[in-house]
């Protein structure tokens, strides 16, 4: 039984039942097809977009883009209206104030981000950072989540390679609770616990997935699912959105790897990432460091874990990161 | 935007997208099937019995048994070795000291739990109590989950009714935010949370599914899933296996009514249920109350939601409440 650092969550890392990537049965990835209303040409299918990368001389919601950030058409959120914040006999509600955005990563329907170029994956690292920057302006927002969909059973309910952004008036729990828990750690330590890791990691070598000279991707020590994957910036940085050119660059550089050699070590796997970031406390500077976490959805014990917070992982993080390191790049461009 | 006042974890509730029963594709219930090693007559295809409930002269092992608790096979913990906390760098680790058993429900293959008669649903009950008395008493052991996956989606792995024991040398983080947080509550108001909550919605009556003398059934106010189902006895009670039979037996038809209404509402779904309860810390003997948690697996949003403890629920409690609430009993044995 292995202890999270930041969060203090206990995982069972079961290595007798040591499960190797080829005994893990594909989950559903095909998400259903027909019409693709964020396909290049479909721009009128979608809200205006707030933000896109574009050819010189296109039009807004016309053809000639990049990448486009359109309002989610089915928002579990939406911008207008007050909080309200209110009891109803001993409970809280409000008004679900917030935004929710979709990142259109390519106007290619087939192209995933594993084989996008690094520098449209770049594009899409910034993009996340203008859209975040624009949304923290709005002081009702508390929270501003980035995270990705792929393959129907990781969630995903349109086929097109998209990400979402979702700006909460609240912090959600998970995350106010790895920003506590860094915290803590660096009032007894005086030092950033993501930093720590990293530092660990680099002597130990058996947990790391892939490096270079800006960032490092890493199998947690107490990974919760097999093939649990973070990418961390190698120096110190709470905010994702003061993030600057060469470490997007790395990251990005990365982030492509590890999607590639994913996709060569569990062909067609359905995967969610989030981005970890703390964009709101500037006093949590020292403390918190922004990170992304990919998780491949292989396993379907959910409703339990879920439950009680409680992982049973199959595939050890020593082992994750050696089949990861040792795979080759699936699609490589070179 | 609902609160859940025990734990304090927000949720949406998207009336908008508001989903009927109908809509929600079914997930795959279907478990691979081939050799069962929980049919009455292979007994010996499973490690030997610590309890069992068996017609008068039959042996141990043997064929006669109405209801069978046998070790996991592949257990994620053993009961056997030492905790053995250490450190390794900044992480901690101890040996997964424990116990995995299971619990099977029925010696037919095809029964399904809300196939029982009442009489066997209290059967299944009080051996959740026995076992939590045995198990309690090693003083290793801080807490114990007792689970039910149903349905290949829910993560069984075997079709043949059964239920889970796992007792840990930890207690899980959502448990003790649970247990935390009923204590917070009744620091703060000198009551218990959950007799709160059971005197609120008897008189606002739109979330209550079902109640009898002693049980109630509930469409929880911050529902985190479609149709998420709590049933608490209605006396306070913080501990499951200090539940007297009148208790259970009005428990065990209320869960049999629930579950015959989700497999007339939602046919052929798979779900997971829980049995929260306090059974080592008797200081919270006032504050907690013991409950059990069914939730229908029907949404795919799992990575996410995962990672951010941030619910998105496409069906308003009241409206799940509703339809439970009409719902003829599938299978009726009158």
């Amino acid at each position: 039984m292995r202890k999270d650092p930041i969060v203090g969550r206990w995982v069972i890392i079961s290595a007798e039942r040591g499960r190797r990537p080829s005994e893990f049965l594909p989950e559903e990835i095909r998400v259903k097809g027909g019409f693709c209303p964020l396909c290049e040409g479909n721009e009128d299918k979608t809200p205006p977009e707030v933000f896109a990368i574009r050819e010189n001389g296109s039009q807004p919601n016309s053809t000639g883009w990049k990448l486009r950030v359109v309002p989610n058409k089915f928002p579990a959120l939406r911008v207008e209206g007050e909080l309200n914040r209110e009891g109803e006999g001993l409970y809280d509600k409000m008004n679900g104030v917030g935004a929710h955005e979709v990142v259109i990563e390519t106007p290619n329907h087939g192209e995933t981000l594993s084989m996008l170029p690094i520098e449209r994956l770049v594009m899409v690292l910034t993009t996340y950072r203008e859209r975040i920057m624009d949304l923290t302006r709005d002081q009702r927002l508390r929270h501003i989540l980035v995270f990705k969909n792929h393959g129907a059973a990781a969630g995903a309910s349109l086929e097109h390679s998209h990400s979402q952004i979702i700006a909460l008036p609240v912090v959600p729990k998970r995350v106010s609770e790895e920003i506590d828990g860094a915290k803590a750690y660096y009032e007894y330590k005086d030092r950033c616990v993501f930093c720590d890791i990293i530092r660990q990691e680099m002597e130990y070598k058996a947990r790391i997935i892939g490096e270079n000279r800006e960032a490092i991707a890493l199998a947690p020590f107490a990974s919760r699912f097999p093939f649990e994957t973070w990418i961390l910036p190698k120096d110190h940085s709470a905010h994702f959105h003061r993030t600057q050119r060469p470490q997007f660059q790395d990251v990005a550089s990365l982030l492509s790897d590890v999607l590639r050699k994913l996709d060569s070590t569990l062909p067609r796997s359905p995967y969610n990432f989030m981005l970890h970031t703390n964009h709101t406390n500037e006093q949590d500077e020292a403390s918190y460091h922004w990170h992304v976490e990919i998780i491949p959805k292989l396993t379907k014990v959910a409703g339990f874990e879920w439950g009680t917070g409680f992982y049973i992982n199959p595939t050890p993080p020593e082992e994750a990161a050696k089949y990861l390191r040792e795979a080759p790049l699936q699609g490589d461009r070179d």
